[in-house]
């Protein structure tokens, strides 16, 4: 099988971008992409576009996308995976150069959530729980699922809300660096703790924000690659997995089921212990939809034992220079979370870092040259673990 | 690169399907797929659904097809590729079992169009085509852009109406023996040329219907097809491209460029010339969402010259027994098109031809052992061209 390395990488500010309209949106990532990759648009086989959608009445994004940016007539297709969208997109391009079906493929992740009014955007969130018990009948919102889950994760292991807001504080600290990031602005504890309650024990400053945004990607089999750059960044493994839509069929409140299972196959394929993964991973992005989501991650993943995730959190372990530093680029919460592009963009961050070019102020020190992506959608439905190396997997 | 085989089928019965929700639509074909394969849920290494959506307002349909499978935590994603749906699904466990990602997929296709108020749903279909300048400004449909291609191609063509009905008659003919689909009546010409006019010159005949519908196939690698069964239906090619979104930038209106590339990547993959096709291809469906694009597919597809397509029509040549047969299985038009199954219903059907198994009625003769799918989406947005073969292509 092929290996399979990213060669290029584009990334739109992101924030409020009705500036521009979806395709002109993802333009402005492709071009980076091909540009840093030397490439043109006829050299690309085939792209996928990650694209929750539903935001505007234009619905074939990847064939709009496609034609914009001139990469019709190569061969497409859209895929949603709720929020975990983007690594959707990035696993099908992975499988097609591994499988020997495409040499050179983009990534695409694209998200435009501002094309519908807020409160419609707001309401077709909430439906990514389990909408006809959960939403439609109990009301049950996206931070009301979250918080549903730092409740219990409180009564359970005694995290305050201080901790929750140390994972804000530091998001947004990376966030002030990162000039794609939505917010980039640091914030101190005490204006967290101040911050108006969306769903008790949240509140704003624990939510990532609704966000238009882009990302892109391309990717090569080691033959393209070599030619292409000196520091390719390779995919190693990836983990994916499905939990129930029900949250009431889930077994506990304070981890995520698929996360653990994703997490699981990616390390096996990696050949990484899950309990000294901190040791091999230099820098890390996870799944801040929420602060709780991002110390639930922490434990999901094996960076912290059950129940001492917000421990991390409490002793700045998460920073450059602790333990492992996660979301290094302001993640979602700082930097934003356009869904379809949200998978895409950690690959961006991750690559970035890896080849020590993350912007100043946020790069992590790159020792042994592994990073990792987790990238969640919906309340847990799906999960996508993806470990980069710039060792070369199969050598 | 590990040959993919399709191991396992399942067809649910299209139509009006309002006695069972879409899991529960899925459910018929997943479970009909993992008896004949003799497989258990847990031996599916991961599952796509192709699922076009929009039509309720539970989201996350992957998900809830999923869990109610008992398919859950395995890795899935839903993609979306317009009416090309089902073929890109098919796609990406094709990629990933050919790349070692998998040892067994699961695809299933579904769709449920009824879950819409019918003028919803017709509404929903207008949008596919370019939503912004040709739906919007000008107030074009589904119906409309078929019969601007149908227009054209009399005009330079000498195509007459009754060439298009001998389309509707044989479809509806060979639909009359299949128990799966939405229409099992035949119709004589005289019934088609009286039949209501929709958009001229096309009428209702020419129209497939809005339907609801489910198919699934379970995809696995050398080693585990030869333990499972002794007719394994290998998937030689797929080729698969895009067009542009809008009709005023195609370059004629008598044929559909992507489809073109598609199957020349096919055939170039299954070493087979395009020229000669139907004399390697013992039986094709072909995407005959209206009559028209029938036609345009004989054509594309080489097996008629370019403006010959009718001929073929108009003399029979794609019943059983002709040059090539033609939608064995009663096609887009009588099966019926429930977006996301179309293209895992072509793999079943082609799959049980190729295995001798097809209804009494609608079998043809298999000589090559050469199968053949052409899935569009869109007006021409998106075409997938699949090549089946009773020979391992590595062989």
């Amino acid at each position: 099988m092929a290996d399979v390395a990213i060669v290029g990488t584009g990334h739109s500010k992101f924030g409020a971008r009705t500036d521009v309209n979806l395709q002109e949106l993802a333009w402005e990532t492709v071009r980076q992409a091909l540009e840093e990759a030397n490439l043109e648009q006829q050299d690309i086989d085939m792209f996928v576009v990650g694209n929750a959608g539903g935001w505007s009445s234009e619905p074939l994004s990847a064939i709009v996308i496609g034609e914009y940016c001139n990469l019709a007539p190569k061969g497409t297709m859209r895929v949603e995976a709720a929020c975990a969208t983007g690594s959707a997109a990035l696993r099908i391009a992975y499988q097609a150069i591994k499988s020997g079906e495409a040499k050179i493929a983009m990534v695409i992740g694209a998200e435009q959530m501002h094309q519908s009014p807020h409160p419609l955007a707001i309401e077709m969130m909430r439906r990514a729980g389990n909408y006809f018990w959960e939403f439609e009948n109990f009301g049950l919102t996206f931070p009301g699922y979250y918080a549903l889950y730092a409740t219990r994760y409180m009564a359970k292991y005694g995290m305050k809300e201080e901790d929750l807001g140390q994972i804000a504080v530091k998001n947004h600290y990376y966030g002030s660096f990162n000039p794609y990031a939505t917010f980039q602005k640091p914030i101190k504890i005490e204006e967290y703790l101040k911050s108006k309650i969306i769903a008790s024990p949240l509140k704003v400053y624990d939510a990532c924000p609704i966000t238009d945004g882009a990302a892109a990607v391309i990717l090569a089999s080691e033959e393209v690659a070599k030619r292409i750059t000196d520091t390719p960044v390779w995919i190693v493994s990836q983990g994916f997995a499905s939990g129930t839509a029900n949250l009431s069929k889930r077994d506990d409140f304070v981890s995520i089921d698929a996360a653990r299972v994703a997490a699981e196959e990616a390390y096996k394929r990696a050949k990484i212990n899950r309990e000294e993964s901190w040791k091999y991973i230099d820098v890390a992005e996870v799944h801040d939809c929420f602060t709780i989501a991002e110390i639930m991650a922490y434990e999901d993943l094996g960076f912290a034992n059950r129940g001492e995730g917000y421990i991390l959190a409490r002793e700045g372990q998460t920073y450059i220079g602790g333990r492992i530093p996660v979301n290094a680029d302001g993640g979602l919460k700082a930097k934003g979370h356009p869904i379809g592009a949200t998978g895409v963009s950690m690959a961006v961050s991750l690559t970035r870092q890896l080849q020590q070019r993350a912007p100043k102020g946020t790069q992590a020190t790159i020792n042994n040259g592994y990073a990792l992506a987790h990238n969640m959608g919906g309340t847990g439905h799906y999960a996508y673990v993806t470990i980069y190396s710039l060792k070369k997997p199969s050598a």
